[in-house]
């Protein structure tokens, strides 16, 4: 019979967190593991990074406290930063990769982390296109490595995608869980290695579409940002589209919907765009984004802070957190 | 010259509004013709419909209240119900057509209401799967007619998409413009007259993307809606994919974005899926609803128009309800 680890001791297991990569991704990172009580030590060879981070981390705190994912001031003394990828491995027990997208950068990364890292540290990456099984090609130990892409700004976005290699263990995939659940993120398992993971596949499919009626004159830039803002976002931001369709069939839910209005929707997914990013699209799209802000006031950066903040407090506040 | 109608006079042109149709779309757009001021019948044919407009009305109330769309009570004294289409139509200044939809059952509706209505008289059908050219095709007044299509409920979600067919006339688009802007509605403007209109093509791209998902076992139903609503779906409830997108590009704005990242989306749009509704796709989503389902605690509908309220309220005060 297998004995479960008790509680207090499988959350102590990780105490120093390495993040790889001090940029926007691997700061904010930085800043909620701080929150979160880990000893962090950024690693990279950016002129000036550890300025760079120090000044994120300030930044980004009061929302972190806001949120309850931090108390206090920022512990500056809990935060080290290294030029060398081993040094700032020694002692970790999970490392969080941030550095640039391409694999050779990847790869490189990992021969040296490994060189510092206990067997068994997970290393897992934030990358947003390339894929664990690369990744993981020519580890010493493969099996700790995986993915797990957040959303961007990490400190605020509660969605983190997993995506396991081909050779990565299941015990890695747990653990990488368990350190995202206890910081209060939505983890969720991409079953299959494929191009975006799931939410910038739902996101490029939204875009291609956006794209095509631009090209086609179907719609403006300005009229196609408001028609997703005032309808379908408002319900996304709340739920996804299963559930919503669910709740669209009444009490006989999803099967309802799909038996009665599924057909429907397949004639429509015939009708959808396959732009291309021509020079004249992007020129059109451009022109179009750039009217199209024309009529918005003041800073839309903050807005769409202050509001992302509020409405992760809102949905927290109905249940629609979990 | 042309002189501009003095505002008080063009606003008060419309005082009594007919809704042809008591379902749920008839009956919430009857409920915020009314908070809104609007003398409102309700016409249908269906048995009981009269009773069951009042209870719906009751019912959405306190909502637009909240929302300060309305104020007191129902004011049941300014709604009356019709059977008879011309008659319905009678002194109406405006018409929501919210029928079932089907083409011959549209152009008989006009048929009808012209007979009761002025010849100026716009009317607007809520049809989200119905061309306005084929509604108003042999019309007497054709200029008059237009799609105006809501998201549902209407009297809750701001967006409102316009469609001239091709004989409608800029003054019926432009009377109807300023009648739902009037009652702090998001008008935009579909310029050609396609499929699913704007938001519902957004809509069915994603929903295209997430049956392929599900088909191909790259991730859960219950998965892919965590990853809307936790991810992309935050995002889209305060600005659209072209604004998130002019944000994600920095100080370069958009522009930087499409121009560094354009060629990674249009890679990752070839690697999207065609899914169909077959049987067994259709089986594997339903068990994959029923399965998120049962994770869910408490009334998913009054979770989701709860969030909603609060949602509006919330973009209203940070300044992105426009």
């Amino acid at each position: 019979m297998v004995m479960p680890m008790p509680e207090e001791t499988a959350q102590k297991t990780i105490e120093n967190v390495t993040v790889r990569g001090g940029g926007l991704i691997g700061a904010s990172w930085a800043a909620l593991f701080l929150g979160q009580g880990y000893r962090v030590t950024v690693q990279d060879i950016a002129c000036g990074f550890e300025a760079r981070v120090a000044a994120e981390l300030r930044r980004v705190w009061p929302d972190l406290v806001s949120l309850g994912l931090a108390s206090g001031r920022p512990p500056f003394d809990q935060l080290r930063f290294d030029r060398d990828t081993a040094r700032a491995c020694e002692g970790a027990d999970f490392v969080q990769e941030c550095g640039p997208d391409r694999i050779e950068i990847k790869q490189a990364m990992v021969a040296e982390a490994e060189a510092g890292l206990r067997a068994d540290v997970v290393i897992a990456s934030s990358t947003s296109s390339l894929m664990a099984s690369d990744i993981q090609a020519g580890a010493q130990n493969p099996g700790r490595i995986l993915v797990a892409h957040p959303f961007n700004p990490p400190h605020l976005m509660p969605l983190v995608e997993l995506v396991a290699g081909q050779k990565t263990l299941p015990a890695a995939m747990q653990v990488a869980r368990a350190f995202y659940e206890g910081m209060n993120k939505q983890v969720i398992t991409v079953q299959k290695e494929v191009v975006g993971h799931i939410a910038n596949r739902l996101g490029s499919a939204v875009f291609r579409e956006a794209v095509h009626m631009v090209a086609e004159g179907i719609a403006s830039v300005a009229d196609i940002d408001s028609a997703m803002a005032h309808g379908p976002g408002l319900r996304w931001a709340l739920m996804g589209p299963f559930h919503t369709y669910h709740l669209g069939g009444g009490a006989g839910g999803f099967a309802h919907y799909i038996q009665h209005l599924g057909p429907t929707q397949a004639a429509r997914w015939q009708e959808l765009g396959n732009p291309a990013l021509d020079a004249e699209t992007v020129a059109k799209l451009i022109a179009g984004v750039e009217e199209a802000i024309k009529a918005d006031s003041g800073s839309l950066q903050e807005k769409r802070d202050r509001g992302l903040l509020a409405l992760l407090a809102l949905k927290e506040e109905i249940g629609l957190a979990r």
